[in-house]
């Protein structure tokens, strides 16, 4: 290896958006086109793919997990994090091109910290770019914004899942939005419960958002394990408080059921929905 | 107006992300390039335009205010919003296919809320394309993750402008992040020492995050207030805590001034930082 390809060897952290393709940044596109070594995480859109057709793309992702929101980063074991370390490392001191691929925003639950780590340590240049993180992801599916005017002025960014920790659940801003909650919606109720969260909250929750098969659906605190079987096996963010009541006079919605996101229902879309605190289970779509 | 003109105009809330071109996604860059008329904040970046080069653009930003993040979108008058939401329902009645450009993400601090709600009203179907918010784009600029194993598993995203309600802060997340922060950081300061936050805590503050000119200074919640004349009339966020503390070995850093984060300095690439508690408007770039 010359030491001009070993100069040029590089890593480019490269948020992929929530899930599919078209949500990633052009910016982010762009470096993707010129990478040389890819590693993803399993859940990435293989669409990507064909922004680097000719590039090694490895994956790195823990496969034949499920239900969980920005890949299983956050369940990875220490020996596959530092296998991971360790790839970025030869193939930026080989002289590479390296994207590092990570679901949503890199810097949210993306263990990006422990990637910057291994390379700093090793000397290699790194460039990040931001993606579009998951709770911004729903909110847009949902068309509910996660600050509102009075209501809404904070939002916190938790994750469920915390390994040995076990689940957390606070109450710190007016919307709280929890990544990776999909298997542990009926704890989560108990902790958000526990932290003095009213049984009426409304608790949107949405699987696959940014998809064309992303569902969204309509519970409470009390009512959130509901959403369990709904969600089963899909990445899902839960946005809690301000931020998951639906805007405006008429949202969509209908009962027991639930549907995709992409798939518009006109004549629902002037019924009165009812009270947010009697919604169990209750399904919503929005244009 | 035909009736088949009228059914097709609607509106596409689109992300920007934090300022530059190319940080907008690939679907909201879609979405532009299809659009016959834009409404925009006079912060996007004027490459934009180059994707829709024959709509019309229309500027509804407040012109000649500068040191805000995400536009001016926090401090209009109701007369202002008034005026935005009945020139979005008045192109997309005329059939019209609208894009609303916000700076960053939509739902994040960029008043979504009353624009859906007006076109909800009207029965004009929307949609909304999420952006990368300043929050991860300020992260990336300084390769900072907001999370953190251990010492940073929950992130705050507030803004220090409440209008009438005066700044706020608290103590909320291991990783809070202020959008909207530039002028009041005195104030901002002061709020954050009520709230309990030790006057060593590291305070992270970027100006211009996304661009080439970005910059990004190191402090702490004591001496916060120097970063006023270093970012003056720039929008500006300001990260605390977990998520504002360098990565790895050896953040590249220098006392006393201020750079791009686009001219690294290599020499200074393995310098040892000092105690962060000692930092005082100390500069730090970042390759």
């Amino acid at each position: 290896m010359s030491a001009a390809a070993a100069a040029r060897g590089r890593v480019v952290f490269v948020g992929a958006g929530p899930g599919m393709a078209d949500l990633i940044t052009v910016r982010g596109a762009d470096r993707l086109r010129s990478a040389e070594v890819v590693l993803f995480d399993s859940l990435a859109d293989p669409a990507l793919r064909g922004l680097a057709p000719k590039a090694r793309w490895i994956d790195v992702g823990k496969r034949g997990r499920t239900g969980v929101a920005h890949g299983a980063a956050n369940e990875r074991t220490s020996a596959g994090q530092a296998m991971i370390n360790a790839l970025l490392v030869k193939h930026a001191s080989e002289g590479k091109r390296v994207v590092r691929l990570k679901g949503g925003d890199p810097g949210v639950f993306g263990r990006l910290e422990e990637e910057l780590e291994a390379l700093a340590a090793a000397g290699i240049e790194c460039e990040v770019v931001p993606g579009v993180s998951a709770a911004m992801a729903a909110a847009a599916a949902t068309q509910r914004p996660l600050t509102r005017r009075g209501s809404g002025r904070s939002v916190s960014l938790a994750t469920a899942m915390t390994g040995d920790a076990g689940i957390q659940a606070g109450h710190h801003a007016d919307t709280e939005v929890f990544y990776m909650a999909g298997r542990q919606l009926a704890l989560l109720a108990h902790r958000l419960a526990e932290a003095g969260w009213p049984g009426g909250t409304p608790a949107c929750v949405v699987s696959r958002a940014g998809w064309p098969d992303a569902i969204a659906t309509d519970h409470t605190v009390a009512t959130l394990a509901d959403a369990t079987a709904l969600h089963a096996g899909r990445p899902t963010v839960v946005t809690l408080g301000a931020g998951a009541t639906p805007i405006g006079t008429a949202p969509p919605r209908r009962e027991h059921e639930h549907e995709h996101l992409a798939q518009p229902r006109e004549h629902d879309r002037n019924r009165p929905g009812a009270p947010r605190q009697t919604l169990r289970a209750r399904s919503t779509t929005t244009p």
